[in-house]
């Protein structure tokens, strides 16, 4: 039985969302719905209208034979803001202060719905980058990684802390951490990651940067090319880092730890949107 | 500017859609729209129609002055063995056989998009047990207890190898790996769950169930109640686990390291399905 209008562009949303970034030829649509192309295509032009009004994403149509529609899952300026102001105000309760200037965010980290957010507004800052992977470090890391991995559609590929005999010939290095100057290993599996990828880099927290810098160095064993570093939230200090271009969601000013108090605000790029 | 149905229609979709398990009222919808209360009810019934015949969830109406609509993000019998079948596919590739009868499968379990089909298998499997945390152990676990918890709209919780001194007090207890007889310890933050929680574990392998039955004992320790207990992998040997009720979605029968074979099977119960 044929669907009306009203019916069909309900399921076709749904599928074009459930599927960000993948190429879906107008082909699938007619055929599951028994529609003509033009008709598909009527509805396409009202969903990407829709979504670009309501600034609920993008929807890029690709012609020629090999061509379909993608759903491109960005936020707009004002929800960034939004997701990133809110995240500031959770994290500046004083009951996350914890010893040694650090702040309590693994509730955050493992929220699932504010994760799928935070992802779509890497997602958005990502968008044109063209990359192969997405890399994190576990276990922190893993969550933000793996919901930015899936508002890109690509995959995520996690180093561990230690080498694991399960996942046969392994990449090893050591790194010292930034702030606390401790030496530390971390790992990669040879075949969890091809050589000469173009791979972001998504961790949770960053200090000095000293584990950023070895994920670059670990990196560089596998001649990948990085050509993003997104953090949820960098301390302001030490100002100066260990790696040069990444991109902050939030900043962490201040954890007085006698008055218990925490200052938190955007970073300057999400300030400067509209 | 009022919108026209098939317009309304569509962003309606991406909100429920976006939003598994959260009960919006029929207000915002209304206010956001500008459109009556009896347009909007009808806008949700073709919703819940579609979704309806087109396996792609279902749309809940809670009545009452609490009331609203809930998207619940379930799959169809069909699609769940096509997922499952799709994962044993994959899995029995003979590059997969690793030392000591393991198998390779850290793509799979980072792979966002089968993680968010096998998180909405599993939110099917427990849409009715009304939890209030989904409960997982670093690092594996984490993938796939995250897209569970994104689908059933649930705070996540992971369980540490070692504790770590920056989450304040922690509860620690040793258990006994099953297969390899050692003694580890695992680890939760008092703050991250509260007592007397409902909770569902999820976790990516199970062979002889040691690590699961230590998640037990923890959560025994936070009075809390395990409802159930999902794994992605079991293995057929030994038949006799150290837990006795779990829901597992693929078997893994054997691995000759000789002859490189993989065998893995769909569990009973999504055989069993239409």
């Amino acid at each position: 039985m044929k669907m009306r209008r009203s019916e069909r562009i309900v399921a076709v949303t749904k599928i074009l969302t459930d599927n960000p970034y993948k190429l879906i030829s107008l082909n699938r649509f007619t055929e599951r719905f028994d529609a003509a192309k033009s008709t598909i295509s009527e509805d396409l032009a009202i969903i990407k209208g829709v979504f670009s009004k309501e600034k609920m994403g993008r929807v890029e149509t690709v012609s020629g034979a090999a061509g379909g529609v993608r759903f491109i899952p960005s936020k707009g300026e004002g929800d960034i803001k939004e997701i990133i102001r809110d995240v500031c105000k959770r994290l500046s309760n004083s009951d996350r202060v914890l010893p040694g200037g650090y702040i309590y965010m693994t509730d955050l980290i493992f929220d699932p719905e504010l994760m799928s957010n935070i992802g779509k507004v890497f997602a958005t800052k990502f968008a044109d980058l063209e990359a192969d992977y997405i890399i994190t470090m576990e276990t922190k890391g893993i969550p933000i990684a793996l919901m930015v991995a899936r508002a890109l559609n690509l995959p995520l590929v996690s180093i561990r802390r230690n080498s694991r005999v399960t996942e046969g010939s392994v990449v090893s290095i050591n790194y010292v951490t930034g702030s606390s100057q401790k030496i530390e290993t971390m790992s990669l599996a040879r075949r969890a990651l091809p050589e000469e990828s173009k791979v972001i880099i998504i961790d949770d927290f960053m200090k000095a940067g000293g584990t950023a810098k070895g994920m670059l160095d670990l990196m560089a064993e596998f001649k990948a090319e990085v050509v993003d570093l997104g953090v949820l939230v960098e301390t302001a200090n030490p100002k100066d880092k260990l790696v040069d271009d990444y991109t902050s969601l939030v900043i962490l000013e201040e954890v007085d730890k006698v008055k218990r108090e925490i200052v938190v605000k955007p970073s300057s790029w999400i300030q400067e949107l509209n």
